[in-house]
This record gives C-alpha cells, sequence and structure tokens, in this order.
C-alpha cells in the first residue's frame, strides 16, 4: 500500500515535469514557425514603433536560452560572444549583429543542446538550485530551483511571442 | 525508508504545484500592477497601431480566468456576460463595455475567487482531467488537466503582458 502511493507521487512529479518541459519546448517551436514564416528582411522590421526589431528578438531569447547552460551547470554558453549583444543591451546598440540564417542555426542548436541535457534530468535535479544561488541562500528559499526557473523562460518566451505577433500589420486593419 | 520516499515525493509534487500557483498570481499581480500606474483615459489607447485597446486587454484576460470557474468544475462565471465581449470577438466589436473601474474590481474579485479556490485543491485535483475533455479522452491523454491549463494561462498572461507594455513610448525614443 505504501509502495503504491509512492509509485503514485513519483509518477505524479515526474508527470508535472514532464507537461512543463512540453509546454518549454512548445513556445519554442512557436518562435521557430513565427522565424520560418516570412522573409528574412520582414525580421528586420520593428514589432511596434520604437521597439525592438524581430531579429533582435530572436536574438534575445536564443541567448536567454543558452544562459541556461552555465545557470543549470551544465556547461559554457555555446555562444557567448552574443550575450553583451543580445542580453545586456538593448537592440541596436551595436551595428554589426548576425544574419537571420545565422540566428536560426544558433537558436535550434541551443535548444537542442539543452533539450538532450533535460532528458536525462531527474526530479531531484529540476529541484536543485541553480547557479545563481548559494547553498546557503537556496536552504532559505527552495524555490530558487532549476524547474523555477525553466517556467519563468517558458512565461518570458510567451512574452515576447505577444510582441512578435505585431510584426505583421492584420490583412483587414 | 520506503515512506521517507514517499514523503519525499509528495512533498515534491506539492512543491512544484505551489511554485506553479505563485507563478501564476506572480504574472496577475504583475497585471494588476501596470493597470495601476497610469490614469484611466490612458488604458484607453491601443498598445499598437492597429491593435487592442488596453482596457479591452484588461477585461481579455479578466474573463479569461474567470472561464477558469466552469473550466475546473470550480461553479460558473463570475461575469458571463462578458465573455462574448472580452473571450469570443476582438475589440472595438462593442460599443459599450465596462471602465476600468469596473473591469479593475472584476479582475480581482474574479482573482480572489480563484485563490481561495485553488487553496484547497490536492495534487490529484490539479492532475485531474479539467470539463472540456470527456474521461474517455482523458484516459488517453492524461496531460489535459487543470494543472497544464492553469500553466497556459499563465503564458497567456505573459503574451498578453508583453503587448501592454508597448503602451507607453519609451521615454528617450
Amino acid at each position: 500500500m505504501s509502495t503504491q502511493v509512492e509509485n503514485t507521487a513519483i509518477a505524479q512529479t515526474e508527470q508535472i515535469i514532464g507537461q512543463l518541459l512540453h509546454t518549454w519546448d512548445a513556445q519554442n517551436k512557436r518562435v521557430t514557425g513565427f522565424f520560418a514564416k516570412y522573409a528574412d528582411e520582414d525580421y528586420m522590421e520593428e514589432v511596434a514603433p520604437g521597439r525592438s526589431r524581430a531579429i533582435y528578438l530572436l536574438g534575445h531569447l536564443m541567448s536567454t536560452n543558452d544562459g541556461l547552460l552555465p545557470l543549470f551547470g551544465l556547461g559554457e554558453r555555446l555562444y557567448p560572444q552574443l550575450e553583451t549583444l543580445f542580453s545586456r543591451n538593448p537592440d541596436r546598440t551595436f551595428d554589426d549583429i548576425p544574419s537571420m540564417a545565422e540566428l536560426r542555426s544558433y537558436w535550434e542548436n541551443v535548444n537542442n543542446t539543452l533539450t538532450a541535457h533535460f532528458s536525462k534530468m531527474t526530479a531531484q535535479d529540476w529541484l536543485s538550485r541553480h547557479m545563481s544561488v548559494s547553498e546557503e541562500d537556496f536552504a532559505k528559499e527552495p524555490s530558487r530551483n532549476k524547474l523555477n526557473v525553466l517556467v519563468s523562460r517558458t512565461v518570458h518566451a510567451g512574452y515576447h511571442m505577444g510582441q512578435l505577433i505585431f510584426l505583421k500589420k492584420k490583412e483587414n486593419a
């Protein structure tokens, strides 16, 4: 009986983590789909007057995901040279940015690398601290774990997806 | 030993659900904060040219959350008459919409009602089917549960928050 309850609880935890990984992946796929839809030059436009260009937001989302590698203790960023460009400064700070073709390939590479790592992580791994919180602080705030970061990155991708959708004028506007 | 593993798994499930509720609540608070920031007439503006007005997006987010009551089998919508206005049709379909003061109060009322219900829900409740899926289909797709809806609504709020933030021009744009 005890074993049954235990198995149920373990199965529940695994199911929930699986769902959250699926939602994270679904948001990434939404971004991928958006950036496969139009001609490259269309992404050079601002999503709204005075706001970021779509190409910048792809770089920003890529750099955000790339940052999960060190934050989760999984390794170094794949594209550390792009952090300044896309995570530390707003659009148009620098003249030279990678092309759409390059950014699409970086985006795919980062997400594939993360997915491979994530598939090996246990519930215990997900609930362990991320690398920006000390063991001491984590003991006081156990919610500062990797799973919470994954969820917050999922919401972050949704946030920018809501902006990207503004790129193209409504057909009958 | 078995009991210890069991307790760990149960505690993990509860911790994760607690974190997800916290993230849902944090997104709602972000919306609340945004709509407490400016004068009422500012929210009558479109968030970007040809897009929804901010006031409509508050109504839309309110109506979306209100829909969780029937979807989770917790009761009827508190404001069923607003579903057509804010969930089934785009902005400017109808001339008469509630005032900002009314919408703020509906928003708060809906969220307080949901929070009271959510505080009583168990892990088993969260992983049970939502009311738009039949028992038969749920048996095949157990991820169509209430917790998954909560997470997708959290991302949805983030999506519109990304748009709302465009309402005010950057000061030095």
